[in-house]
């Protein structure tokens, strides 16, 4: 069906202006009955059909059929879980991980982090990311702002993984020693439950610049949470939560 | 095969440590003739064959089979091309695409770019990102440093494109469109291409924050560019070739 992008929000009926009117009518030669798209500002997309076409006074109307709504939310509800970090990769992660349509962003002190958030610089900093991440979906034309917290400990994360259907730690030593089979095996078993008509949920924990702990992924392992490389090269802590957003992303919404 | 980790490259042939001995030997109860892996600093795989084992004497000894590399270089080769952008956006995308794989990055004024590259500031910029393309390949574990090169205009880049198997142009429109179909196409021509044995080479050209203009795609199209979605949102210009590497990434190194 022929789209058309309105900068402004159309009336109905619908008087078709000048370019529009143009392709439509003068190029595509289009009758009443015929039905095209017009996608509005907000991204809702009025499908429209002509109801008058009257080429001597160069005027023609069309009226709204019904309205569709492009699904910009991946239906595979990602929460990361990221190691307090140095510097302000937070931002980053937060910034990034938004457009890539994470649904949670949790930040936890882990046993390698540098970095430490006291609880009240911990209260500003979500307050500042949770604005990063406003924005950023808006850029993105995202439908939901993710929502950004902070976990007092991995312990605390681990407890609320139940409500989680696949659980995942990236993992360092996954990469380096070749494993490769982890992502895809979570990832097909997220796409038959798209199939199946769930949403379902992924809970992804990646350790802060210096990796993960053994007693840390000892206790991830206890929790079921599969140990995950993301290929063969080595990815910052900022990275990886990207590349998994990614695949997440193509799996979901591209059907890779 | 049973993997050992060493912080230290090790002699052939080699009398195993207190650790490798505990586990090989009192754990795994190996004798002579079985085979181990040791991963070296390099991440170069040692395979080793126990040539001695003398529990009374606590001394076991393991020669050399064979040495095994771990492909860590993504065997679809990926050039991204990036309308200049502002700020420190080229630094980041040089640095991430480094350690998401990527083969070569051009860099390209584009109609609708703000940022300005003088020739003399293009040459000192380029030699500064070849240094942060080095130093991301060093820490990502790379076994090649892409190339980083500043290109006078679109018109260049298109001039060189014969040499590449599938060329793709990220356009947001097509995102905003619903357009979903044709990621998944080029991946899937390179995966048959991987799949026969060569090595696929994919141009993927991204705008600035403007986006790209009618003309440039245009011309683009000309040149058998496929207009190319992200997916549902509309990523910036320095996360897109991310998006692009990650999904690369998962379809060769990952089988996803």
């Amino acid at each position: 069906m022929q789209r058309y992008f309105s900068d402004e929000y159309i009336d109905n009926p619908y008087v078709l202006p000048p370019t529009v009117y143009a392709h439509c009518i003068k190029v595509l030669r289009s009758k009443v009955g015929t039905q095209f798209e017009v996608v509005l500002p907000n991204q809702k997309i009025w499908q429209m059909e002509l109801t008058k076409v009257d080429v001597a006074a160069k005027v023609a109307v069309a009226k709204l059929v019904k309205e569709v709504v492009i699904a910009v939310e991946n239906r595979i509800k990602t929460t990361i879980v990221c190691g307090l970090a140095k510097q302000d990769k937070a931002s980053l992660v937060v910034q990034k991980a938004t457009e890539l349509g994470v649904d949670k962003i949790y930040f936890v002190p882990m046993q390698y982090s540098v970095a430490k958030w006291q609880a009240k610089k911990a209260e500003q900093k979500i307050v500042r990311l949770q604005k990063i991440a406003q924005s950023a979906a808006e850029q993105s034309h995202r439908t939901k702002v993710p929502e950004i917290a902070f976990k007092a400990s991995l312990t605390e994360v681990i407890a609320a993984s139940a409500a989680y259907d696949e659980k995942i730690v990236a993992y360092e030593e996954s990469a380096k020693q070749g494993e490769v089979s982890q992502l895809k095996q979570t990832m097909d078993n997220l796409t038959t439950k798209l199939k199946a008509g769930s949403l379902p949920k992924l809970l992804a924990v990646f350790g802060p610049e210096g990796g993960i702990a053994p007693d840390e992924i000892a206790q991830l392992t206890a929790a079921n949470f599969a140990l995950c490389g993301l290929g063969p090269r080595i990815l910052r802590t900022e990275t990886a939560p990207l590349y998994l957003l990614a695949v997440a992303s193509a799996v979901a919404e591209l059907g890779i």
